[in-house]
């Protein structure tokens, strides 16, 4: 129980450790080369977790690239020309400042420190004095190692777009406001504080950058965050562990004319899912300084050249996958008094939508419910499986997040139908095979998160 | 003109500059932060490289994931444990040969010294000893930079199976044989030499790792080599152009038992466009020695433990776009003398199916074109297009490699009719638009590659 107010909401109640464990035991997170021991802040993806973010990726460029005419995708490198990383600023002002303890040797943040004492030995103050430490990975490109050779691995995939701007908008021929948009990982040598997939030192990032007009830059900064929120509902996420949060003055990034967060309520309080940031023309102006090429917009009405201004919705496909998964944990204590464990799942994002089942391992049902999955696998994400008694994959497949389940059973062979179990309600119906896939997607329909109408912009 | 026998396949012929610059000018590929120069052997992909890459992604996915019941995926981290690294032998032996030369300094790689001439400066025979550089890319994790902090970009995706191969296992019951498939980047520090993406410090690998009784792997092994030759010809690149070649014993890894390439008849000659490795148990045996755990399967048949044999399964995004490109560039004079280019890309993989054009930006045209698109798009991939005249809109389409263009012209506002047109006839038909979406599917179908009968394992 928390302090708060009747009327706040309540943030998501399961312990993260559960969670770890479920991901891992079910295949949606594993320790990064856990046979050696893992590795710091590093995790692996299993075959449930590479399908669900495979789920968040589609809907994410689907929604800001696919079904719009005004924004282009593009992928760029993720070590590129160390130049890139001088004019954006990166190479000189992108640290934490750290210290080291002189009694134990270990290299903290500064920031972590509470109360001069020490996180790793409890020393009290006895530290060095604060100094910058870049979290940018630098690696060696070619057979020499020197300063020549220095390149860094992108900290973020936004600088991928600004670089480009001038041939995307060549190639695309396109007039503001227009967007590019990239999905790709991107790498900070960063001390991380757990959280699970909260922080990484390597993450893969949903950025689009928005070009527009300096004078409706404010306007499409308000549409964007409006947007952005919405798409979290649309996901499943509860409204009421969702709020957007302007950054105060003291938390702006230099670049930034204005930030605000989509924030998610989790176990331990209030966090960021993603930054909506007025960037201004920071980034063109400094790439066009840096390498003596205009990279302006010629807008055509007026006559004249114009450096368009930037909002950037920056998201990240770990940290929405780990807040789905939170936002959907759920236990249930059945008719039997049994605990269910289920993840309420949007079927958009689900790794399965529909699990094919027969009842048993038998030799007359395996093949009718292959040919039932055969003819469901080009509408649904579908899976077949056979492994265990029907008790224990229905469990299995609510622990998983799947919103429907369909069983083959021994009536099936006489009366070519099927049952179609749902999830949330442990309900089932029967319905004939011939509209199977209509019912299905009747259900899958009716669990569509409602969300609220778009705004204006 | 070349000395090959007339019953010798033709290589694809165009020059690769033609293609670099339609790849910059319409937005598949750009030279990696070319504002700043570029940087060597990287590239960017634009608006149409970003939706082509995507397409092979997700038609390597379907096939070799989400269409079969054998094969699940997984995505592991890119930076992680180095003891793997040290366990898989690419620490130790991971190395090509280079010298310096003692004129001008240049560090080459011996074997592309030809006459013992530096290809540098044209001196001649003064260099210092080989040595063997390691391709692995270093960088350091965490503030401080000393041989403990020491991590690698992984050179291959194939190592993040092997060691998540128990907890695959576990998490989805398989039982052999079984694969796991991995899309992902992977880096090798090369001295590169040019053919555009042929070959780049970055790049994007489909790799699958199938586990299987030792006494069946020869035949995984030959079924996999005549299923990913199938493939290919299902993305449509021209069957003469390929080929499956068996590594002679000198080229052989030392990890493998037997490698098998799917090769290409590129402009320079035939290449190696996927490798398909029997690796043996060269991988587990190997990370179980390191690791101390038991990286071996339980048959309960035969109520033993046995290490699974691997056959491999290795392929290049970056690779197969390119060799895609090459294959489908044509040229063609029309009836006017005038010169047509275009890509015959199978609708599987071109960056757009359907594109929809006003007959001109008429405000009438405009809002009927855009409520056909929104029409068509749940259904293929769609792209609204009123940029310029219609004919230089066909012109890149052609040259974009769009299958199908629906056109919306005044007599539609009367008919409720379009007209689809295709790339490869320039035929045009009118149809009625409530019909408009079933033409198009036959049309695409029709469109679709002859592929052989799959053979059987």
């Amino acid at each position: 129980m928390t302090d708060a107010p009747l009327d706040a909401p309540a943030a998501a109640s399961v312990e993260l450790e559960t969670l770890i464990s479920l991901a891992k035991r079910r295949g949606f997170v594993f320790p990064s080369a856990e046979i050696y021991g893992g590795f710091a802040s590093t995790y692996d993806y299993g075959p449930l977790g590479v399908e669900m973010k495979r789920n968040i990726r589609d809907s994410w460029w689907r929604g800001m690239v696919q079904e719009r005419t005004d924004i282009v995708g593009i992928e760029a490198a993720m070590i590129t020309n160390p130049k890139v990383w001088q004019a954006s600023g990166h190479v000189d002002s992108f640290a934490d400042p750290l210290v080291d303890c002189l009694v134990c040797q270990a290299r903290v943040r500064a920031d972590l420190i509470v109360d001069n004492v020490c996180p790793a030995c409890d020393a009290v103050g006895q530290f060095t004095e604060e100094r910058q430490f870049n979290l940018l990975f630098r690696t060696f490109v070619g057979p020499v190692q020197d300063d020549a050779s220095v390149a860094y691995l992108r900290p973020e995939t936004a600088q991928g777009m600004f670089v480009n701007f001038e041939l995307v908008q060549q190639s695309t021929r396109r007039r503001l406001p227009f967007g590019i948009a990239q999905i790709g990982k991107s790498f900070r040598n960063e001390i991380t504080t757990g959280h699970f997939t909260f922080r990484m030192l390597e993450f893969e990032q949903m950025e689009m950058e928005y070009f527009c007009d300096p004078a409706d830059s404010m306007e499409w900064h308000e549409y964007w965050k409006q947007e952005r929120l919405r798409w979290y509902e649309s996901l499943g996420v509860r409204p009421e562990r969702l709020r957007l949060r302007d950054h105060t003055s003291e938390e702006l990034s230099h670049y930034s004319r204005g930030t605000s967060d989509v924030e998610y309520l989790y176990p331990w309080g209030w966090g960021e899912l993603e930054g909506i940031a007025h960037r201004g023309d920071f980034d063109l102006s400094a790439h066009a300084q840096a390498s003596g090429k205009s990279l302006t917009y010629f807008d055509q009405e007026r006559g004249e050249h114009i450096v368009p201004h930037v909002v950037e919705p920056a998201a990240g496909v770990d940290r929405i996958m780990l807040t789905l998964l939170v936002d959907a944990y759920d236990e249930e204590v059945d008719a039997r008094g049994e605990k269910r464990v289920l993840l309420r799942l949007a079927p958009e994002v689900a790794p399965t939508t529909v699990a094919v089942l027969p009842l048993s391992r038998n030799e007359r049902l395996v093949p009718t419910a292959r040919r039932v999955w055969e003819r469901l696998r080009p509408h649904f994400r579908t899976q077949y499986d056979d492994s265990q008694s029907i008790g224990r994959r229905y469990r299995r497949q609510d622990e998983v997040g799947t919103p429907l389940c369909v069983t083959v059973d021994f009536e099936t062979l006489d009366d070519d139908a099927v049952t179609i179990r749902e999830r949330d309600t442990m309900s089932q119906i029967r319905v004939p095979l011939d509209g199977v896939v209509e019912a299905l997607r009747e259900r899958i329909e009716a669990l569509r998160p409602v969300v609220r109408e778009a705004g204006n912009a």
